[in-house]
């Protein structure tokens, strides 16, 4: 029975109310009165007293705080009225022994390797729980050598140390953080032959350059530095030891000795205060302009006359960890599930990366959980997942869908992940078959601080940052904002790129002074001084989360959406193009160019300077499968979007569980079992992170990245895989749209 | 007679020697001797002597060593066989009695404002000669106030100030060097009401960033400061108090007190030392990020809490200048003259500047004039100045050229300037009449460091920096070399852009470590060790502009060419389009963004952001007149260089001495009397410096600025006076095509 004040408020907004996808008008109404409900049970006060009682120690794997943790996450999660249990895994998680790094010419200097506690912070001074600065996964490893500076260590870096006549072959790199993800810097400078790699923060990208230190500011302090995993994660994430399988007590392992995703070289990060004194004792030429930092210091490239050693010992032990699972059954469609998910673990106190993340999670259980009990039970099944080991390697999101691959791929429709929150903007990126689902969410949470959607924040913002006219005209009209495809760096990457299942990651940011990533300084103090006062954008996380959340779970038929997806699959497709034809410029300048000496004329007198070798020829490539398979989806699409999606929902229950199984599966189209080439492990054939950058996305991945390492040869056997991902995914939704009512795929032969 | 080796190398030479504009083959085969003799005089180690006694001592305006080095030189022409006097004349030339820069609060700081000696540096402990670090021209005050960080000091950096609600009314602004000309800082400042201007060298633009500090490196050190003039020189250069006439003794001179060309506010120039304590003492937000420079401390914009004690006090006595005038006659047409222009005033010792480029002057004079006895007199006159003066404002130039205005305009023909030289590439800028002539010289000389011509060196240059796809088909694909046109920053404006004479200014640079501009340390061990060992480029300059002297004296018509030209100056006009049509844009966007409130959802919020005003809308201009007069020009310029400029040569002397009449004064054609808006010293109509960039050329500039400062309804009545300006320009190439006997003009009505 609805309550005469609700009515009239129904009476109200239903005139001018927007549909949502998947809704009839009537049960829109219904769900828009569930989320008014869910949003007021949602407290910014407990999100604060749930970051002090999870952050207040560290809590690593392997940590007495950690299992503490996920102990008092299953009770809260129970007390929700969810049935909780804690699936335990064992991986191997090293920790150090022996860190030395130390200058021994031209003049000696010990790296301090430690952070020091601060009265500001009251965490800080926990150090007999801390892990020490270092790098997870890097090998053990006692070496000596001259030192390089090679800025952050991707491959163009090496380029331009070639031009310069520097190899680094025998020695040891000194990489600064950013320009790729972390564990990119080892495995190159390992391709290159250098024997050890020592990264740094620089200042420039995290440091004083962006404003007051911590604890004046927010930002990193000189002998702040940034734990991380160094495994090869673009090869395959998870426990090194069990790709591809869940690491239960029982599973076969393989070595530590050669697994393959541990470095080939040990790797050490230190503060900007370590590397001062190495910068400052480097010769060599000047490093160029987009080289240098903002230490005050001249960026030499050397090599030396610096040299280091550095020796690095691990613990190379097996550790449990603990996922907590939460589930709160359907009650239409208890097998179609909808999952969400944010990790428990931290590198040290962990405030911001996850517990910001994980306490809005909560609080969104929390109100669902309240919701149900009031008699408002889901639809579909809800899963609520607080994992462990993320840090290492999104170890305990991996293990779990690996264990329980076959169910996952037959009943999870959506996964919704979230990691770090704080002040700012709405980001969101995941599968396109939910942008316009994620639009529709976005354009009903206020922001809390300007008189406007948090949609329309996202909007502008995505109109002030584009990046030329093009790009500015297409935020500012196309129907639907745009998200991001998914690379990699948090737990939505077992699901999507492993399993083929829709994903989503969502988190708020960019209006804190957050320079504390991956430090002991990540804590409740600066968590509240500095990134989300008052807690103000963690409830809005979580109407946010949670409005998807339920939506997808109650949703009359699951709310999936095909133009946009194929629009923005037709985009990287044309990407493709423009970059072949890019690179086959610039072989073809790079001939003339050395024909006629034109780098070795115009280079500096006062450096030595190593022409480029010639690039070869860039065939042209045959991209029509791929035209032809968006076509195809574009078409399907259009049936389905004008004449299926809006009466779908309102079909009789047994034709939308028709609609609806294919609808859930849809994703798995696009992925292929064989995996993308040299890395089985990831399935999806259009997004995964690119094996040189680690955590940024490469879409089309097995097309692109043929074209970028110049394997011409693999281009096309790739562009025939992926159309056939993308001509498999039309066929699903010509079906869905077929079954409900919209379509003639039914007919088709 | 042809001694039996110079003849061989003629028949050897004459098939493949490519031709010289303005010369008839054979005159060219002589040429080419000459040029050869000419190399023969040049010693690198006059030059080193040259400097070694130039640079012994501070030689800036009014100082003794200034004095004994007019005297010096003029020895020296004098020597060489030139006719030589020197003018003298008399200018304002404030020097500093109080110099005073203290922060007040919140911590007492008193700013050190001395360059200190250094043992590696033997004339830099000369500290009872050097005039201490000001701006010159900078006006007396005894000012208090908040400071506010206002990066660059142009009018964009007010732009991002007003968006964040911060005003520098009744403050102090603390501005870094570089982003435009010095002059500009404390202009723009006093238009928004700023009570005073410190002027600090950032170690990003001039310091560590670049390479290791001097005495190390040859970089910018910590308390190295930047000279420098203040004056309003894009109003006018030369003494403020005389402008337009010769400050000969009977000058007509305004009252200093309201000088226009005076700043209106008080400014000093300061170390990056210095500057320190002042920027770690600020607060207020961060600046935005292409704010921020390479000191070790986050850039905060204020205002305050900072505030700083600024007190200036300057004895505004007369000083006598002393220009070096060398002339030698030419045998045929001595009324027809040629000149070459280099200063001798420094700010402190000026070893880089101007004494490497006045050596190299010095070894192409006595070549010259060695020449000259050998019974090589040039055809046309030939004129070498070593101007006084340059450093506070291009005294010594202004003022001689101001004197001898009717003289020059009926007989100088070009106008050569050099000033620093150093290790590099060729630089070269200016009328581009001559940018056929200039790429033919380019090509004639060869490169000391690499095998090829400086020319070919300079288009790989600009091959490799070419901005765009378009820019680098064009830098690789252009039959002739292109020169920028130029703005300001030495001698050759009051020639050029007052008296519309055709002017290069010419120099190599880029491949040094040149730290030290306008301190102490510009000094002979910095020039030696950093900048031009051995003096190989001292000698290339010398073989480069000697080859310009020696060419333009001696062609039988003078080699100007004009398709460069009209291909130049069309480029200008569609510049103008794209720029009108730019703004348009922007103003259309700026309205829509207003409208939707874009910048406001956008903006960060945990800063104070204030919305633009909305642009007015941008009319569409008429350009056609300049397009119709470049389309004139460009017939013109056809018809002479395919029907007369290869003919010319070759006419009767009466006949080519008609053409050269016309050629002489073509560059007069670009000039208006009423000169430019606001500034009617500035008679070119084609190329001035900014009136908000200082140095940086402005072409078409009337129009231009209109467009660019938003004053529309000047926009036509500017095309207009441009168009006419062209095509005056036009009438005198149809005029010389015809006395050539190429063209048809004289048919004309």
């Amino acid at each position: 029975m609805i309550p005469l004040g609700a009515l009239a408020l129904v009476l109200l907004a239903a005139p001018t109310e927007p549909p949502l996808l998947g809704f009839t008008p009537e049960a829109a109404q219904a769900e828009r009165q569930l989320e008014t409900q869910f949003d007021e049970n949602l407290k910014a006060e407990e999100l604060g007293a749930w970051m002090d009682r999870l952050a207040a120690h560290p809590h690593h794997v392997g940590s007495p705080w950690g299992q503490k943790n996920a102990e008092f996450l299953a009770e809260q999660f129970r007390s929700w009225g969810f049935e909780t249990r804690v699936e335990e895994f064992s991986v191997l998680f090293p920790t150090p022994k022996v860190r030395v790094l130390e200058m021994v010419a031209p003049t000696p200097f010990k790296a301090v390797l430690a952070e020091p506690p601060l009265a500001q912070d009251h965490t800080s001074g926990q150090q007999a729980e801390q892990l020490p600065v270092y790098n997870a996964y890097s090998v053990d490893g006692d070496v000596t050598g001259e030192l390089v500076y090679v800025n952050f260590g991707i491959p163009d870096d090496y380029e331009e140390l070639a031009r310069r006549g520097i190899d680094v072959k025998g020695k040891i790199v000194l990489a600064r953080y950013f320009g790729s993800w972390r564990g990119i810097k080892p495995k190159v400078a390992a391709e290159h032959g250098a024997i050890g790699c020592i990264i740094f923060s620089d200042p420039h990208e995290d440091g004083y350059f962006h404003g007051d230190v911590y604890p004046k500011g927010g930002w990193r302090s000189d002998q702040a530095a940034q734990r991380g995993s160094v495994a090869d994660m673009p090869l395959y994430p998870g426990d090194p030891l069990t790709p591809g399988v869940g690491s239960t007590a029982d599973a076969k392992r393989l070595d530590v000795k050669g697994a393959p995703t541990l470095t080939k070289i040990p790797v050490l990060p230190i503060s900007y205060a370590d590397a001062l004194p190495l910068l400052k004792a480097l010769g060599g030429p000047i490093a160029p302009a987009n080289w240098r930092g903002s230490l005050a210091v001249p960026y030499h490239i050397g090599p030396g006359p610096a040299r280091v050693h550095l020796k690095l010992e691990f613990d190379w032990s097996q550790h449990p960890i603990r996922d907590v699972i939460a589930v709160l059954p359907g009650a239409d469609q208890p097998d179609q599930w909808v999952m969400r998910g944010n990790h428990h673990d931290g590198w040290v106190n962990g405030a911001a990366d996850p517990i910001s993340g994980l306490v809005a999670m909560m609080a969104e259980a929390k109100s669902v959980g309240l919701l149900a009990k009031a008699g408002h039970r889901p639809r579909r099944t809800i899963l609520y997942a607080a994992w462990d080991g993320e840090e290492p390697g999104l170890l305990g999101s991996t293990e779990w869908a690996e264990t329980h691959e076959k169910e996952l791929q037959a009943k999870l429709a959506v996964y919704v992940n979230s990691d770090s929150n704080s002040r700012g903007i709405l980001g969101v990126a995941g599968s396109h078959s939910l942008e316009r689902f994620v639009g529709q969410v976005a354009r009903d949470v206020q922001d809390p601080q300007r008189k406007a959607s948090v949609g329309e924040r996202m909007r502008a913002d995505a109109i002030v940052n584009a990046r030329g006219d093009e790009a500015r005209k297409d935020a500012w009209d196309r129907k639907d904002l745009r998200i991001d495809a998914l690379g990699s760096g948090s737990d939505y990457t077992p699901f999507l790129q492993h399993l083929g299942i829709a994903s989503l990651n969502v988190g708020y940011g960019g209006e804190d002074d957050y320079g504390v990533y991956h430090s002991i300084y990540d804590s409740i103090d600066h968590y509240k001084r500095f990134e989300d006062d008052g807690f103000a954008y963690g409830v809005v996380q979580a109407r946010t989360t949670g409005r998807m959340t339920l939506r997808l779970a109650n949703a009359p038929v699951l709310p999936l959406e095909f133009t946009d997806l194929a629009d923005t699959v037709g985009r990287y497709v044309k990407e493709l193009d423009k970059l072949a034809e890019a690179r086959r410029t610039a072989a073809e300048d790079s001939a003339r160019r050395a024909r006629e000496h034109i780098d070795l004329l115009a280079a500096d007198t006062r450096f030595t300077f190593v022409p480029k070798p010639v690039d070869d020829p860039v065939p042209y490539f045959n991209l029509a499968p791929l035209s032809n398979a968006v076509a195809r989806l574009e078409r399907a699409a259009h049936t389905f979007d004008t004449s299926a999606s809006a009466s779908a929902p309102a079909l009789d229950a047994g034709r939308r569980a028709a609609v609806d199984a294919v609808l859930l599966k849809a994703e798995r189209s696009f992925t292929r079992s064989e995996g993308l080439p040299r890395r089985p492990w990831f399935k999806h054939q259009i997004y995964a992170p690119g094996w040189y950058t680690g955590y940024g996305v490469k879409t089309l991945p097995a097309v692109r990245e043929a074209i970028e390492q110049k394997k011409f040869d693999d281009v096309e056997p790739a562009v025939r895989a992926a159309a056939a991902a993308i001509e498999a995914y039309a066929a699903e939704v010509e079906k869905a749209a077929a079954l409900a009512g919209g379509g003639t795929a039914a007919a088709a032969p």
